[in-house]
């Protein structure tokens, strides 16, 4: 079938080299004239190579060669930065939202609340050199740590609560679950609509077992490989 | 935004159990008349319902509304058949093909082999309550196990290393990534192509920590939640 010749075509050049990460491929219509072939039939090889983690789209930009995605070890809690740092990545984070507010549903859910609860609400982005790849919630119990609000919300969570509030971060539970994103998750991360996403729920507890906050990140699938051990 | 109400409204009907697990929802062209909305506003309804994992589209036969996810707990390295009858879920494996071969570069790479090494090659479907829900391939290290295809194949390959070989699963190594289904695994778990998928490679070690064999589960991603502790 000639979608899966084009696909071996392009991975062998991504393999050779001859295609860098963060390269861009050229436009759709140049790319089916270069093969020879229809938009229809070089759009199947380039939602393989999607699925796959080898090519990610910009919303409006077009497609490019996908780095090595971050190796996420489930089993070693590790914070975003300093996973990223050990792996030669350069990482940012930014925040977009921090509010006291109330927990919704799923909040309440994560952190066995009654509905209504008061709860932190921070919502930031992960990057890597530069790139969107991850949106994530928190929500936090307020209890444990009053005034989390004024703190630099841009560096390590966890550095925040352990210096400033004694919390510790003992236990981790994980929920792993594909998704897509849509919306502002989508636009936040340059992705057009349904693009296909790797969904990490995590919940932490503190030196006494007591629940502390959680966390739902939505990753662009081709950036992360999550990784365990038993 | 409609399309958010009509989500909404399919949800609220899923979760008031008026929509129950396995039920087909009505044929695209009467869900768009009841709603009073176009095919296409439907649609990406829909393609949210189906990222959320809460209704899933069998081929040729239509959408339907989701059982619950099947918890894979990477912390306790489990049977899958132990794991849905723990869970009340009635579980069952075919074997599609069962093959000694020579390794190809991939699992020449996940078991450590110089490439066209010998390897026993077993691919599996997994079914709940007669749901196909993964798609399974087995690369074995022949070595330890030399008649291993005599054995019964739809059973546990567990099992019978243990009980036939002396071979216990001490340690596995895990990776999650998530994909979509083509070709004849999407043709296997009855899904259309680019159907989203999580994938699960698993490496295993015997008592002594060598390597013996690893897998690659293609699952639908609905079929799924994986779960983990620290």
């Amino acid at each position: 079938m000639q979608y899966v010749k084009i696909k071996d075509s392009i991975v062998e050049q991504i393999e050779t080299g001859m295609l860098a990460p963060r390269q861009k491929l050229p436009a759709e219509r140049k790319l089916a004239e270069s093969f020879n072939t229809t938009r229809v039939t070089l759009r199947e090889a380039l939602s393989i190579l999607e699925a796959d983690g080898r090519i990610y789209r910009e919303d409006r930009r077009g497609w490019f060669i996908s780095p090595m995605p971050l190796r996420y070890n489930l089993t070693q809690s590790q914070q975003f930065s300093n996973m990223a740092v050990e792996q030669n990545r350069t990482p940012q984070t930014v925040l977009l939202l921090a509010k006291a507010t109330l927990a919704n549903k799923f909040a309440s859910q994560l952190l066995e609340l009654p509905p209504f609860s008061d709860v932190f609400h921070i919502d930031r982005i992960r990057y890597l050199e530069e790139r969107p790849v991850a949106f994530v919630t928190h929500y936090i119990r307020p209890e444990q740590c009053p005034n989390l609000l004024q703190y630099d919300l841009e560096g390590s969570l966890t550095d925040i609560l352990r210096e400033q509030f004694q919390i510790e971060n003992q236990k981790t539970r994980y929920r792993i679950s594909s998704s897509a994103l849509f919306g502002e998750t989508a636009q936040a991360l340059r992705a057009t609509a349904g693009t296909p996403a790797m969904v990490i729920e995590r919940v932490n507890y503190n030196q006494h077992g007591e629940l502390v906050d959680c966390a739902i990140e939505y990753w662009r699938h081709d950036a992360i490989s999550i990784e365990s051990f038993t």
